[in-house]
C-alpha cells in the first residue's frame, strides 16, 4: 500500500510504500498518515496486509486478532480508526478458509475507501448549499470561510470533508477566501490544507490560531468549517485542538459554525464527549520544537528554552451548542441526538 | 541606554546599545523590546536621547518635536508608548533652555521607570490576594494559572504585571504551575516567559495556543492572567492576539479571567475597545516562517508552502463582559466604568 508521507508536506513529496502490519502502525502513530477518513481507509488495508503476513503463520485467526489490536491501539480518538477495523474483522469472519478471508479483507478494504470517496462527494454536494446561500445573501461578494487543521483530501481517500464543500463551491465559481489557522503544534493548516488549496488554486491566507476570533469580531469571517475525529450520538464533537475556541468565538459573533463529517466519524454509543471520548495524549517535543525549510533542507528547530516540559493534547471537545449543524453524506442537520437520528433512523 | 534584545531569547542573551532617536525607533518597531511597560520606558529614555541629539541642532524645539512623532508612531496599540512621550514633552517644557530640558528629559525618564517598577510590586501585592484565596480553597494545592505572551519583568521596567503576582505568590511559598501558552507567531510565552519563569524556578509547561480551552473544560486551570496593552475607561482590554479566545474559554468554563496593568495602560479618552482602538497588522512573514535553535546556531526556517499569504494581527479585544477583574497598582476592581473610576477618582 502506497501512502504520502505527510510529515514532509509541504516542503517535499516523498511516497512511502508500507508492507506490514507494523509500517502501518508507525505509519498512523507516527502520523505519516493523519485525518479521521484516511486512517480508517489506512487501518482497513493494513488488516489486508495482515491477513496477507498470516498466510505463513500457524493461527491464521489469531495472528489477525492481535494485528486487529495492535492497529486500533495506535490513536485512540478518531472513531473512524476502530470502525474500519470492526468492519474489516466482521467481514473476513465469513471467509470459509484463509484464502478466501483475504479475498475478503481486500474487497472490504476497497469498499471502505470507495465508501470514504462517495460520502465526501456528498458532504461537498451538501456543504455547497450553505456557501451559495451566504455567497447570494453577500450579493455574489467573497466568501470568506475558516478551517482549522486539515479535513482535506489529504485527510480522506479523497475530496476531504470540510474542504469538501469549498472545493465544490470553488469549482462552481463561487467567489471564496479561507483563513487557514496554522494548526499548531504540527502545523496541519499551514503545511497541509494551505498546500492543497494552493494546489487547487483556491484563494487562502495562512494565520496564527490566535487570530480567527479577531476576525471574527471584526467581520471578516462568514462561516467556519472544520472535519471531526469523534462526533458523540447527542451532537459533541472532537476535533484537533483549538477547534473548541473557534467554536466560541463563532458563536459569540453570530457566525455559523459547521462540522463536516462521514457518518462513521459518529460513536453512537457515547452521548457525552468530554467524559466519554478519550483525548491523545503526545509527547511534548512537537510542541518544543519545529521543522520547515532552511537553506534547502528540512531543518528541526528547539523554540522553547532548552529542557522545557511540555503538554500536548491533540484534541477538545466541542459541546454541541456550540455547533450550528453537521454536514453529513446523508445531508444537513443541527447537533442534536434528535436530528440526527432522522438522518440515520437505523440507529435509532 | 542598554536593553536586552528579546528576538535572541531564550537561545541567546544578547545586551543592545541604543544610542540615537533612530536606534530606539527600531528596537521598539522590530521588537528587540516588547511589551506595554517597557516601551513606554525605552521611548521615555529615547525622548531624553533626543534631548541629547538635539544639542547640535538648529531647533532643538522642532527636532524634539519631530522626535515625538517618531517614536509614537513605532506601534499603535499599546498606549503605555503614547503616554510615555506625552509625559515627556510636558516635563521638558517646563525647563527654560536646552540643557534645563535635557536634564528635565533624564529625571523624568527615570521617574516613568521608577513609577514602572513600583506598578508592578504593587500590582504583584495586589495579586496575590488572588492568588491566596485559591490556594487555600484548595487546601493548598497546586494553582494553576494559565498565561498568555509575556507581560513579565521583560515586558516591564522590573517584575512585570501578569507574572508579578505570580512571582510574588511563588516567593511566598504557595505551590503554583503557570501554563504558558507559547503565543504565536512570535513566541513571547514559550520563548521569554517559559524562559523567565525557569529563571526564577517557577514549574511551567509550555503549550500550544489551542490548548488552554481544553484545559479549561477538563479542570486543570484554577485562572487566567494576562496584561494589556490598551484598555478602555470601559474595561474594553486589547491584548496580544489570541487573549480574547483564552477569555471566552474562561467564561464559558465560569474559570476567572484576571488582566494585571498598571494604570498608564488605561486610555481614559475611548469608550469601545473594538471601533477605538488602533489594532496593529504586522508582516505575513512572521507567520510562515519561524526561528529557533538548530546545531547549535539559530536557524530561520519556512513553514507554509512557500509564498503563501499570511495576515497578522497583532492584538485583539477582549469586551469587559469577559472580564472578571482588573489587577492594578491600587487595586482589584471589576472590568466596567464605575469600578475603574472608584480607584482612579481623578479621571471621572
Amino acid at each position: 500500500m502506497q501512502v504520502i508521507d505527510q510529515r514532509r508536506l509541504p516542503h517535499r513529496f516523498v511516497i512511502e510504500d508500507l508492507k506490514t502490519v507494523n509500517d502501518v502502525c508507525t505509519a498512523i502513530r507516527d502520523m505519516h498518515v493523519r485525518g479521521a477518513g484516511l486512517i480508517g481507509v489506512t487501518a482497513a488495508y493494513g488488516m489486508y496486509l495482515a491477513a496477507r503476513e498470516a498466510a505463513g503463520q500457524n493461527d491464521f485467526d489469531e495472528f489477525i486478532r492481535i494485528a486487529a489490536g495492535k492497529i486500533s491501539d495506535t490513536r485512540p480518538t478518531a472513531v473512524n480508526l476502530a470502525w474500519a477495523v470492526e468492519q474489516m474483522t466482521n467481514a473476513m469472519k465469513k471467509g470459509r478458509d484463509t484464502e478466501e478471508k483475504t479475498k475478503i479483507a481486500l474487497q472490504t478494504a476497497n469498499e471502505i475507501l470507495e465508501h470514504d470517496i462517495a460520502c465526501c462527494r456528498k458532504i461537498g454536494e451538501n456543504g455547497l448549499k450553505i456557501i451559495k446561500k451566504i455567497s447570494l445573501r453577500k450579493k455574489r461578494g467573497v466568501v470568506n470561510i475558516l478551517t482549522h487543521c486539515n479535513a482535506g483530501w489529504l485527510a480522506f481517500g479523497d475530496y476531504g470533508t470540510a474542504t469538501a464543500p469549498i472545493y465544490e463551491a470553488f469549482d462552481k465559481g463561487i467567489k471564496l477566501h479561507v483563513w487557514v489557522d496554522e494548526t499548531r503544534p504540527l502545523n496541519q493548516g499551514s503545511r497541509l490544507t494551505a498546500w492543497e488549496l494552493r494546489e487547487h488554486g483556491v484563494p487562502y491566507s495562512v494565520i496564527a490560531d490566535n487570530t480567527g476570533g479577531y476576525l471574527m469580531q471584526t467581520g471578516q469571517v462568514d462561516m467556519v468549517i472544520t472535519g471531526a475525529d469523534r462526533v458523540t450520538r447527542t451532537g459533541d464533537v472532537a476535533n484537533k485542538i483549538g477547534t473548541y475556541l473557534k467554536a466560541l468565538a463563532a458563536h459569540d459573533n453570530n457566525i455559523p459554525f459547521y462540522v463536516a463529517l462521514p457518518s462513521s466519524t459518529i460513536d453512537w454509543k457515547i452521548r457525552d464527549g468530554l467524559s466519554e471520548i478519550p483525548v491523545e495524549k503526545r509527547g511534548g517535543e512537537e510542541v518544543n520544537y519545529m521543522e520547515g525549510l532552511c537553506d534547502g533542507e528540512i531543518k528541526r528547530i528547539l523554540v522553547s528554552p532548552a529542557e522545557s516540559n511540555a503538554v500536548n493534547y491533540a484534541f477538545d471537545i466541542t459541546p454541541a451548542k456550540f455547533v450550528t449543524g453537521f454536514i453529513t453524506e446523508r445531508g444537513i442537520c443541527r447537533a442534536n441526538e434528535k436530528n440526527l437520528l432522522e438522518l440515520f433512523p437505523e440507529f435509532v
